[in-house]
């Protein structure tokens, strides 16, 4: 019955087993399952973890009353589902056997796509034309479609399971053994992250979603969200985690265990988006040099947090935070550097007091334990805040009267202007970034693809601002910014003036005649305190490249 | 003792009298009577109505401690400065007598730079090369300039009324007489107004001030504070005048007197900065027609007002703003039109829930009763809001659960892209602008103005953000926004993230060689939040020319 303990795996275990063979297909970045009609989420989900937020939000439904109907609906259909999963991938005696690199080799329809699903190999290649999510089916090409079936719960129909049988062609010769590590890297037991993570550095981790991917869901599957590592990720033992709280310079200080923390004060859940201060680097990059990784335009996700507020936990220690006599809390996390150093960061404590009721001491992303790479077992959230500031695997929280001395707050993470180079550079004399600015970027299509239509193309995104500034208005152009329609807000349920999540837009705009085959889609949003993007990448270009959110431009190919 | 009453009346009584020969001169905008360092803020004031704001802010001093013993140094000094006073401007017998027309053709040097102070005329091209201000002396060319030495308490020094006699050469023949108005004419009763302010409409009376008086002073002197008025500006006899509270839909309601707001509430006093949606719509216009006032780069200035807290005023009511089952509140003016419509804005209550304590039911501006062109009796203050919505002559305020179905509220005040044009405008699906987005304007050295060196320059203005965003950065740019240098910051006193006030900024920059003459000075800002202006007027036009935040351009004249 190894098929049914895979599945189970998957649903309860999280992350090393669920996706045991992940990791070891180069990602093709040209977009996997799409979403095949927003009343599909509610199909079949069978408890895959991350059908959570789709559930509740995909069709922009924030009410939860719709919840129980479909956990009743699901647990009528297990069984069902049950009997197909277990048909699904067994061995088949009379098949010929093939090797990982033998799959490996066919990712292309001209090289035939193969893909594994447990012990199955199957040539999907004449499927690709009828996939409801189009190509984004190539994402899975040549490796393991598992952790994909996994993310996307509306795979998991017994008629799919049904339907992939058909394009059975072998079985595999054997599972991928986890990759030997040496015992002195000290990222050996680092968690395995999901195949569809575009790396932009190993050690540390970190990685951004596919940008087909990034807006499939309001709320980002964590085994996608954008992950941003500055040291190894650190192995903690349940048994003996503590948060410490203290005043600095005050003997008032008291010590809290993830049970009190989980007991002992009223949950709250906040849908909150991240950002790295860094997120759409790689434009800067284009001008001239920085220092950074090159994120993409996808080191941004979305998660609901669920803890206890800082405000209640404080107030526990008898730490009034409109009263106390600090200018800074600082948030010390458990991960740390070859000479010991852990990760710190802090906010001033005004901004403490406006947020109050809304910073999480998070223990839940998304319903589930906070994933190893989030910062298990907790992690600071504070919403419209630079992702930075969120220190993960929180283990401290000082009430100073300065800011963190980290490297984090003191000497990275600030603005400067373009003319600001690494011999006149000062940090001392820049702020630290806490709120970001407001922020858009097109994730459909994607920068370089070949459109269909040469009328008319439908151009989607997302857009955030820090603060909690809502997004009163997304203009897209097909002609490089001489003329502007306002796309279609969807509704993120937040008030436009605490509004932490992004929200997601949508435009059809006419392709402007004599294109040439080439044509330059822009966007730019605004935020409810009428701020706006800037027009150039170089009027914002700064030595680490942080803080880049030009008007959002890419280039598509267009039939003649 | 025509003089000393004379002086006595600008001290008591505004503002109709103040300025008895007001209006007459046309002005030249190259800037007046410059502070001679700060220090001599200090100088015998003799209670001059608009010290108290460089008295208090000047140089950056902030603290209060400064006010008594300059009150004490001023009572020694007046009653010698009123000896002086006597002397300046009396009849002169035996001098030849000039009529104001002969007056008013003497404004240049080469024609000779003619001024009058109470009944005497002097020629004062000779002091022009000697006036610490330098050519700011040129706004009060061929007219009075008591209203400037009203404004600038320096002048009113005992020496200066030496001084000034020196240059006399006559008498003036009359006082001008007040303009004769219709008795139709809605607008006969609009206060007289300074002569430096530079109107973009007579009726209704909108103007600004000079940009060479506006970063003058951190608080903007109430004479020059810019002018934004919808309709005539209402008569207001106090002994009738009251307050309205009340709660739409129910019987909840409450009216106060002056003088209840006056006593039974604590005085708050908030120094913010008002600005007009449209202030730098010229700049608009300068792309493409827009419709709206074509204001320049000073529909912007600063005051303390003083007052209740909103938040005391509806608690007083029984109204707690945290609880209240309303969406937004409607403030309503007394300013009427023809058909008796008055002026009505609102904000969502969300809004004033976070502001709470800073919103500020104001009955003084820079210390004296609010005057008849910024609201008198009443205004209410929203920092870091468009003044639209700081509805003046203020008589009711309603909690209601729609936006104010004002004109101004529902079909003007709001953003659209730049395709958006009066066909195809749809003021329903845009929202009302409430904070503004970040700001900044060079003021020093004007457009057009021809500098003395072609090394360096050094350039000065200000720089604001709506929402409580301070100023972290302004970068200035002498060839067009190639290269950048950050200015200094002058501290405005107040946290980064309840910044209600401006910031003014000042840096020397090289000027790059090969300028042929002419060299464009850019200058951008970045606010607490690290939101920074667009870089193009472009992409930000609107068909009413709101929300004019580009980086701002000027062009200079640069000796070869």
């Amino acid at each position: 019955m190894m098929l049914s303990r895979s599945v189970s795996i998957c649903r309860n275990a999280y992350p090393q087993l669920s996706f045991s063979k992940s990791r070891i297909l180069p990602v093709v970045n040209v977009g996997l399952f799409q979403l095949n009609g927003k009343e599909n989420y509610s199909g079949g989900a069978g408890g895959a973890t991350n059908t959570r937020g789709p559930l509740k939000w995909g069709a922009a439904t924030i009410g939860g009353a719709l919840g129980f109907a479909i956990f009743l609906k699901t647990q009528l259909e297990r069984n069902t589902l049950s009997a197909a999963v277990e048909e699904a991938g067994t061995v088949r005696q009379g098949l010929p056997t093939y090797t990982m690199d033998d799959v490996s080799k066919h990712k292309t329809e001209k090289d035939k796509v193969w893909v594994i699903y447990n012990n199955g190999v199957y040539d999907i290649t004449d499927y690709i034309a009828q996939h409801p999510g189009g190509n984004k089916i190539l994402l899975g090409a040549g490796g393991d479609i598992g952790p994909y079936w996994d993310m996307y719960a509306q795979h998991k129909q017994p008629e799919m399971y049904k339907l992939l049988e058909k394009y059975r062609i072998g079985n595999i010769l054997e599972l991928p053994k986890k990759k030997e590590s040496s015992k002195d890297d000290p990222y050996a037991k680092d968690p395995r992250r999901h195949p569809a993570l575009i790396p932009s550095a190993e050690k540390p981790f970190n990685a951004e979603p596919p940008v087909s991917l990034l807006t499939q869901d309001f709320l980002t599957p964590n085994d996608l969200f954008f992950v941003r590592n500055h040291m190894p990720v650190p192995n903690v033992d349940i048994k003996d985690f503590k948060l410490d709280i203290s005043i600095e310079g005050s003997k008032k200080s008291k010590v809290l265990t993830l049970d009190v923390l989980k007991k002992k004060f009223p949950s709250k859940t906040v849908a909150t988006t991240l950002q790295c201060a860094g997120n759409r680097r790689s434009d800067m990059v284009d001008i001239k040099p920085v220092r950074g990784l090159n994120w993409g335009i996808a080191a941004i996700s979305t998660a609901e947090w669920t803890g206890a507020t800082l405000n209640d936990v404080l107030r526990y220690c008898g730490i009034d935070l409109d009263k106390v006599d600090c200018e800074h809390i600082q948030f010390e996390g458990m991960d740390a550097g070859p000479d010991g150093t852990t990760y710190g960061a802090s906010i001033p404590i005004e901004l403490a007091r406006d947020l109050k009721n809304d910073i999480i001491v998070a223990y839940k992303m998304n319903g589930e334990d906070i994933p190893k790479d989030h910062g298990y077992p907790l992690r600071i959230i504070i919403p419209g805040v630079v992702g930075a500031r969120q220190v993960k695997w929180l283990n401290k929280i000082v009430l100073s009267k300065d800011e963190s001395f980290s490297h984090w707050q003191r000497r990275d993470y600030k603005g400067f202007n373009s003319s600001i180079d690494w011999h006149n550079v000062n940090f001392d004399t820049s702020q630290s970034i806490q709120f970001l600015p407001v922020q858009s970027a097109i994730c459909e299509p994607e920068n370089g693809q070949t459109l269909d239509d040469n009328e008319e193309v439908t151009v989607k995104g997302y857009a955030w601002s820090g603060g909690g500034r809502g997004i009163y208005r997304v203009d897209v152009s097909a002609d490089g910014g001489k003329t502007w329609v306002s796309a279609d807000i969807q509704p993120n349920g937040q008030s436009p003036y605490r509004s932490w999540a992004w929200t997601f837009w949508e435009v059809t705009v006419p392709i402007p005649k004599g294109h040439k085959g080439k044509v330059q889609l822009v966007c730019k949003a605004c935020d409810s305190q009428y701020n706006v993007q800037p027009d150039s990448v170089e009027g914002i270009w700064n030595l680490r490249g942080c803080l880049s959110n030009a008007w959002h431009r890419i280039t598509v190919n267009c039939p003649k």
